[in-house]
């Protein structure tokens, strides 16, 4: 199919380059079919018609990433994609625009609820089992938002600044990684740029990392309304521009007056119809099964949950038991169960938290309802009243709390962290009058606790969980099974500990990445900072106890590691043993831990599994801009594996040759460089004992030889080393070829 | 004398682009005679020969900047330069190189002791303040080193990696002040390269920057090795390179191959000849009062000290008094005075505070001395039993710790900020058997004392006193003065909270400045984040207060600050208030107030001066990348006068219409900018309203206009808005003719 390509004229073929309409590619005659694409990373957001703002059909509306990330279960997220590709099949659509998987560099960022993490390992591996899940049955996934874009401020224009070897280690790793392992279809540009090039725009990030480096062989396509110069892009390598304006005509121009090659359409035309073969072997169904799809949601949002805290073990409330719970908050009756924008999906139908622990509530049981605050609006001291009221007669209250929709939304970044004021009021003034409250989270972006957990004997983040969230809160509040989400973000103190506080959103059109590749525990671990709750935290209704770490080298660079978890509290759980590396330097050059490794491992009471991670050198690399590569620096390192970055179990100390790769000397190396090469330091040598004149390195003071060992060789040209600039060029020949 | 370049041939005027010898420029024939460069911002570091590494003649040894900057006051600095140019006429040298007036970015960095402050403020009046000196007597000073030149690690080849408003702001500001208020005959490029260009190569700093926007119209060398490339070096706006290295060929050659043009050889030899024309209009001196300035080093060490802590009033002690004094530490005995490296001066003579405590003492008070560890090589237990034993039976313990001189020295940086170890164990078993216990510090590079401050009831900071140091701590610590100098830079309570700790001093050839602007109180104070000592902050034996704020506007961003000080205390003093300016914003885009004055008050007991400050645009201006000039919003800010960045006593609201430049519109600017543009607003708004299926902005929602907003008005091409891109450029044409 694809070598039809030349059949078409360069118009055609540049017509294949952006949209047909808001939601489809461009027909061609009858070579080219249009294909339609439709947002939704956790659930369908399938047009009802060809314009931009169309309203969508009915569709399973699963967890959001925030939630479906903090399950750390790539399996499960896996049956996800597939549950969506068989609704995308049913409802006519070729590719689904998802999943997104950007850093969180900020608890600010408007779009969070549709990010997976802080981490760029948790974000890649979850991103690759969606992304496997979609393609099993045959429909595109789209990987999202390439690359950086990070918030929503000025998001049509803003460069995100940020080094290499940032880009390289933090906020391209993900993208690498579903690329790598997860062959998605498409990838989508984003709207921002990056260190002053629009990523559609962007040769270096579309063409020469994405294609050249990671292998990439689908297609690129814009961010809706991203583009912003089409023969630059199409230089670049986007291969199809969204929605369509009207440009084509530029292109054909652009062609014909030399100012693109026309092999740069060819290309992209190519790799539509390339686009157009692969979801044409699909199978295609048409229909699914509501109802199952439901349950997914439902479990996927139970396993997403986050147990913050727990004192006394407050939760899970035996439905069974003769207890009056006061339930408290709107949330309850009106969930918050996914984000405004794009990515907004018509569910099939929405379970809320009252009604479900209504249901499974037994007939002693005792529960009350008052909404607490109004969702929109002032705050209104009646309900406030209500509330207490009920508190002061119940064992136990149960506070549904959360951010308003509103904050919460697709192109617009918060200002605060904080729950709404009049939420942490009520509150108080029901842990003024019950003794036992335990307060459930609603919300897609983290929010501070610092200021009201004290009045909380348990805290149940769960996130927004989609329309079966409902019934996955009673299950977990009425322990049918334990939470087992853990978090893929820390959450701060307060807003002013962020790492990227000071640069976020920026300003004249820039966002300086200036704290780099610290951001979340990687700033929080390496400064020793407290946190309210570390990354990876999530307690269970049971407990589990960690053994008998193994590490078994399986090669120069790669091991095995190995260790035993076990169920040691009275109920089934999970838990999700984590694998973090760790480097101790004097000058930090990197975070002090990062994660490399995670499993979430089912037990029964008293039962024990083993945890089994692989260890690779990219593991141990970093990126390297004067290599131009990834660089594994011989020495030691330690293996941990623990329940959360702050809570490490088990530790062993490994140690690295390093790659073997000789770093290439030339008159611009240090002479401490040249001195430690393998080959250069030993022709350096044998030059100045030679030399009769040079000073004998073995007699300076080692604080001197540590300050002249950073000076370039080609500094030391005259009498010192008894080196000329002929012997320095002799030397740097000898050495190259010696490497060689 | 300048126009005889053209009597030069080209490899004259090359030769004179170069050193003749290690520290003279070339002489030419009869026409120029070679020019005498000397070490020196604290003292002259006269060579005895022509060698690189030649010893030096004696000189005054005034306290290193570290010190003279604390006394935050300029005419006594003005006061020591016109004594160092005396010193250089005398001893035949033209241009005494320095003032070093680098930013503090990390107290790790081994040539702090050589900069002034963390703040370019303070750097930038103190600096002027030496030049001013310097110049006074015709002899020519060196501003160095240009710039970022921020750590000794890898210098010669490191990339100082920082956006351009962090160096206008911070990086550059000292320089600018420098070179518009005192008009140095010299300015050194530093060996370090700015975002990845030398210094000594970069045409952006040495020319745009330096000479067009900033007016210099001096010469630029290069620090000594600092050249990579001389074409490159010369094209750039380099005019001398120093030391020679056979390289003037090379500048020949470049030029009739057509890669260099003459006219840059030219004008560089041209600087050169009036460097000399300058330097040869100053009056000569035959020698100095070596007395005299011994005397005024004293002075400048006296007031550079700064008392941290003062428990109990426990300082000074009266000379007279009946009691047992305790002298403990080498230092007392011999003097850390100055670093190491080339600055390093050959003292005239030498005090030590040992000999001086004992010279000023009364008969009644009795002084015991013991060295209590050794200056080098492992501790000794024998030392620190002497010590304590002479610290039980004292009425006070003298203690004088201080940083090994190794520790501070040119072209190594640190790697900690803690004292040595044996010292604070010495401090713990003095503070053990004796009740009042004083540390007097010496150290170039502050020192931590959150471990063992508690230990003493005094604390006072003495930096590097000079050659006078001994003297003047016996004027301190016996009341004949009191202490008046202030911190320059904040003292972290430890390394970690520093903010390039993360990134200092970098790796692969590249240091990245993510703290950005964010250096020393512009983090602590913007984050709220506990310090040991804030900026600014030194104790008197006596105590002042503020009153009477009175703030003038004398033009439309210029206004006079005045405040009422008052000594409330028993003794003469004298008191260093600081004007800051404070900006409130929701997301911090700048630090949360900078310093942009002090003054001095010298003030008998009881009496009251009123301190006057003068406030212009620039000092409410951020740098805009996107202006590619300073900007001044309109808006309210804060004028703060007070004893410390964290000990604000006056505080007035003011506000500012801004600076009236409306920016230009394009299509890219967004929707709110036009609409909240002067010109522009009225132009789309009419425009929109003549557009009658236009959306009607009044009826859209809020929080979907403040997202709107953000998006260019070329991407509203469209029906929603009724317009297409000729109407984007009509109104984008209409609104720039309005503007202009």
């Amino acid at each position: 199919m694809s070598d039809r390509v030349t059949d078409l004229t360069l118009a055609e073929q540049a017509s294949l380059t952006s949209g047909g309409t808001a939601w489809t590619t461009t027909a061609v005659r009858d070579v080219v079919r249009s294909l339609h694409l439709s947002d939704g990373p956790h659930g369908l957001r399938r047009a009802q018609d060809e314009s931009l703002l169309s309203a969508s059909v009915p569709a399973t509306c699963f967890p959001p990433a925030v939630t479906s990330g903090s399950t750390w279960d790539p399996a499960l997220v896996r049956r996800m994609g597939t549950a969506l590709a068989r609704e995308a099949s049913a409802l006519g659509v070729d590719v689904i625009l998802g999943p997104g998987i950007n850093i969180k560099r900020s608890p600010l960022c408007g779009r969070n609820f549709e990010y997976f993490s802080e981490d760029p390992h948790v974000s890649g591996v979850m991103g690759a089992a969606l992304v496997e899940g979609i393609q099993s049955l045959g429909v595109g996934a789209c990987v999202k938002h390439f690359a950086v874009n990070n918030q929503e401020t000025d998001r049509m224009r803003v460069s995100a600044d940020v080094d290499e070897r940032t880009l390289r280690e933090l906020y391209l790793s993900a993208f690498e990684h579903v690329v790598r392992e997860a062959g998605p279809y498409t990838v989508m540009a984003s709207y921002n740029r990056i260190n002053g090039v629009y990523a559609c725009e962007n040769l270096w990030l579309l063409t020469q990392v994405l294609r050249q480096e990671w292998g990439f062989d689908g297609l690129v396509m814009s961010d809706w309304g991203a583009v912003n110069d089409r023969a630059a892009a199409l230089a670049a390598g986007l291969d199809l521009q969204m929605p369509p304006d009207g440009t084509d005509r530029q292109v054909v121009a652009a062609v014909e007056d030399g100012r693109l090659d026309r092999a740069a359409v060819t290309a992209a035309a190519t790799r539509v119809l390339q686009l157009r073969e692969r979801v044409d072997r699909a199978q295609r169904f048409d229909d699914w099964d509501v109802d199952a799809h439901h349950e997914l949601a439902r479990e996927a949002a139970r396993a997403g949950a986050v147990l913050l805290k727990n004192d006394g073990g407050l939760l899970p409330l035996d439905p069974a038991a003769h207890l009056t719970v006061a339930v408290i908050g709107e949330f309850a009756r009106t969930p918050r169960y996914q984000g405004h924008g794009s990515s907004r999906v018509t569910p099939t139908r929405l379970d809320n938290a009252w009604d479900a622990l209504r249901q499974a509530a037994g007939p002693d049981l005792k529960l009350t309802f008052s909404p607490g605050f109004p969702l929109t609006g002032a705050p209104d001291p009646g309900l406030t009243d209500e509330a207490v009221a009920h508190a002061a007669q119940a064992d136990v209250a149960l506070l549904f709390l959360g951010l308003p929709e509103e904050s919460e939304t697709e192109g617009r970044d918060r200002t605060d962290i904080e729950l709404p004021r009049c939420q942490v009021e009520l509150l108080r003034s029901v842990a003024a009058v019950c003794r036992k409250v335990a307060v459930v989270l609603a919300n897609g972006a983290l929010v501070s606790v610092a200021d009201w957990q004290d009045d909380a004997q348990a805290v149940l983040e769960a996130w927004l969980g989609g329309q079966a969230g409902g019934a996955a809160l009673a299950d977990l509040l009425y322990g049918a099974c334990s939470p087992s989400g853990k978090l893929t973000e820390s959450i701060p103190l307060r807003l002013q500990d962020v790492p990227s506080y000071l640069y976020f959103p920026g300003q004249d059109r820039h966002t300086v990445h200036g704290e780099g590749r610290y951001v979340g525990y990687r700033h929080y671990d390496t400064l020793d900072l407290p946190v309210a709750y570390p990354f990876g935290h999530g307690l269970s209704y049971t407990t589990f106890s960690y053994s008998d770490l193994k590490v078994e080298q399986t090669g120069d660079n790669s091991w095995t590691v190995r260790a035993t978890v076990t169920n040691t509290g009275p109920r089934h759980g999970e838990e999700v043993v984590q694998l973090y590396v760790a480097f101790d330097e004097p000058h930090p050059t990197r975070p002090r831990h990062e994660l490399r490794g995670f499993a979430k491992l089912a037990l029964e009471p008293g039962a024990s599994a083993r945890a089994e991670f692989r260890l690779a050198g990219r593991d141990l690399a970093w990126y390297s801009t004067q290599r131009g590569g990834w660089r594994i620096d011989p020495g030691t390192f330690t293996v941990e594996v623990g329940a959360s970055s702050r809570d490490i179990r088990l530790r062993a100390e490994l140690s690295t040759l390093g790659d073997g790769i000789a770093d290439e000397l030339t008159a611009a190396s240090s002479l401490g460089e040249w001195l430690d090469h393998p080959v250069g330091g030993k022709l350096l040598r044998d030059r100045l004992t030679a030399h009769p004149g040079a000073v004998k390195l073995d007699d300076v003071d080692p604080h001197v030889l540590s300050a002249v060992s950073q000076i370039p060789l080609g500094k030391f040209v005259g009498p010192i080393l008894g080196l000329t600039s002929e012997t320095v060029t002799a030397l740097t020949a000898a050495a190259q070829k010696e490497t060689a």
